[in-house]
C-alpha cells in the first residue's frame, strides 16, 4: 500500500425526483487530500458538510450533463464558498451551454467572490479533460437524453518502491534512490550492473475509478473501462421498467452488471435510483446475480477505490 | 372559532451559510387548505416532504428578494413539480428582475413543463399585489442590501354568525341567513326591524400575519403591522453583533421585540438566524426581555396564526 488515498464519498445517489430516501447526485473523490466533485445536485453542499469534507478542499467540479438533478446545489455551493473562501480558484469542468447559463447565475447571484470561477469547457466525446501530478480524467461520450459523458479518473503510474536491504548489500549511495525508483539499474563503482528489479519492487498499481452516469445501457464501453478498479455504473432501474430505461437514456441494474461483467472490473458501484423503486435491495439483488462484486450505494458510503 | 385553518411552517430559519442546524429560509402558510410559499432557499422541496406539505396544493410563491439563501431551492422545486404535477399554474410574486433571470433558469432546465409558470411582478412599495377570496397580501418596502419587501398577509373579514335561537324566536326565514350573515336587518312581515346585533354574533377577527425579513430595525414600520396576530422578524444577530446588523441590513432580536412591542403585535416569531451564533435560546432570551410573546422559530414549527 501506498498510503495515498484515492477515496469515494457519496453525496446523492437518488435520481430526478427527490425523496426522503435519496438526495440527487453527487459524489466526491478525495485523492491525496484534494476534493473532485463529480455533478452536483440540490443539497450536495449540506452534505459535504454532513460526512465533513472541508469545502477548502474542493477545487474541481465535474459536471456530467446538465439536468438539473446533476446541477441544482452548484449556486448554493458557490454562495456558501464566496461566505468563507479567500483566494484561489475553483474549476467546473462542464460544456459550453453549461458555462453560459451557469455564468448567468453565478454573475446575478454571487458577484464579487473572494475567489476565481474559471471554467474548463469540454466537449460531449472522448479525451483527457484533466491532469495534475496524481492524476488524469478522461471523459467518454454517454447516450442519455442531452449531451452527456462519462469520467475516468486514473492515477499515473507510481514510481517503484526501493528494496532497502537489497540496496544496503549493493552499497547504494542515497543518491541514486530517485533514480531507482524511476527505474533506473545501478552501476556499482567496479562497473558491475545492478539490474533495477534487484533493488527495487514494482510500483502500488495505478488505480482507475470509472462513473457512468446518466446513460442508456452501452456495452461497447467494456474496452473504454476494462479492468477498472471501481465502476459507478447508474442502476436507474430495475428490469420491470427495461423499457422505461431505454426510453429515458438510462439503465437497469442487470445492464451495468453486465457491461460490469464484460469489462472485467473489479467491482460495480450501483446509483442513480428511481424514486419509483422504494426497496433499494433490488438493484444489489439483480445486479449480483450477474456480477457478485456489487456494492449498493447509499448517501454516507465511504469506500476506497 | 371559525375552523378555518392559517398555519405557519417554518421549512428553514437559517440565514446564508448553510449549516448542520438550520436551512436556509422558507416558511409556508397554509390558509384554508392552500399553501402559499414564502422565499425558497435550497432545501425547501426536501422539507415540504419532511412535513407532508403537498405540492399539488402549492399554488403562489412570494419572494421577499433576490438573495440566493431566500431563492435557491426553487429551481429544484420547480423541476419536481414538472415532474409530478400535470395542468394548472404556479404564480410567482418577484421583481423584475427576478422574472428576469428565473425564467432564464426554468427556460433551460425546465423546458415544456405540464404546468403554467406565472410571474407577478412587484415593485419595492407599499402595495396590495394578490387577493382572493380568502386574503390579502400586501407589500412593505424594507431595508436591506438589495430591493427587499415584507409580505403581510391579512384575512378578509369574515361573515357574522348566525344566532339559531334568535332566528327561530324571530322567525326568520332559511332565505334570509345570508343577509343577516352579511350584517343586515331582518324586517317582519308586521313591520318590526329586528336588529342583525339581535340575530348574529360578530364575525371571527381577521387574523394578520406579518412577514419581516431580511431588514435593518424600522421602527417606522410599527403603523403598518399594527396589532398583528403574528410577526416574523428576522433575528439575524444578537446585541453583541448590532453594528454587523447595521452594516449588512440585518436586526438583532433585540431590535426584532422592540418592533413588536411597539406595534403591539400578539406575538414575535425569531428566524434567519447567523450561523456564528451556536445556540439559538440567545435570540430568545434577548428578545423576551423586551417582548415576552416571542416564540423562537425552528425547522419544523408549525403554529396557527
Amino acid at each position: 500500500m501506498s498510503g495515498k488515498n484515492f477515496t469515494l464519498h457519496t453525496l446523492g445517489c437518488g435520481s430526478a425526483k427527490p425523496n426522503l430516501r435519496h438526495q440527487p447526485s453527487s459524489t466526491i473523490l478525495d485523492i491525496r487530500g484534494n476534493l473532485f466533485m463529480i455533478d452536483c445536485g440540490e443539497g450536495a453542499q449540506l452534505a459535504m458538510q454532513k460526512h465533513r469534507l472541508k469545502f477548502s478542499r474542493l477545487n474541481n467540479i465535474f459536471l456530467t450533463h446538465l439536468h438539473g438533478d446533476h446541477v441544482f446545489g452548484l449556486p448554493g455551493l458557490i454562495g456558501t464558498l464566496g461566505l468563507i473562501q479567500t483566494g484561489g480558484s475553483i474549476t467546473i469542468h462542464t460544456f459550453n451551454e453549461g458555462k453560459k447559463i451557469l455564468s448567468n447565475i453565478f454573475n446575478y447571484f454571487s458577484r464579487d467572490l473572494p475567489f476565481e470561477i474559471k471554467f474548463n469547457v469540454i466537449e460531449p466525446a472522448k479525451g483527457i479533460i484533466f491532469e495534475n501530478k496524481a492524476i488524469t480524467v478522461r471523459t467518454v461520450p454517454l447516450k442519455h437524453r442531452v449531451p452527456t459523458v462519462g469520467f475516468i479518473f486514473e492515477e499515473k503510474p507510481d514510481l517503484r518502491h526501493i528494496n532497502r536491504s537489497a540496496c544496503d548489500f549493493h552499497n547504494v549511495p542515497i543518491a541514486m534512490m530517485k533514480r531507482l525508483k524511476e527505474g533506473e539499474d545501478y552501476i556499482r563503482p567496479d562497473g558491475r550492473v545492478i539490474k533495477n528489479e534487484i533493488l527495487t519492487t514494482p510500483p502500488t498499481p495505478a488505480r482507475v475509478y470509472a462513473h457512468l452516469s446518466d446513460t442508456s445501457f452501452m456495452p461497447e464501453l467494456a474496452d473504454e473501462i476494462r479492468g477498472a478498479d471501481l465502476l459507478m455504473h447508474e442502476t436507474t432501474y430495475t428490469s420491470n421498467y427495461e423499457k422505461e430505461a431505454e426510453q429515458r437514456g438510462h439503465s437497469t441494474a442487470r445492464q451495468a452488471a453486465l457491461l460490469a461483467r464484460s469489462a472485467g472490473v473489479k467491482r460495480l458501484l450501483t446509483g442513480h435510483y428511481s424514486s419509483r423503486i422504494t426497496n433499494d435491495e433490488e438493484f444489489l439483488k439483480e445486479a449480483t446475480e450477474i456480477f457478485p462484486d456489487t456494492i449498493l450505494n447509499k448517501e454516507g458510503l465511504v469506500i476506497e477505490v
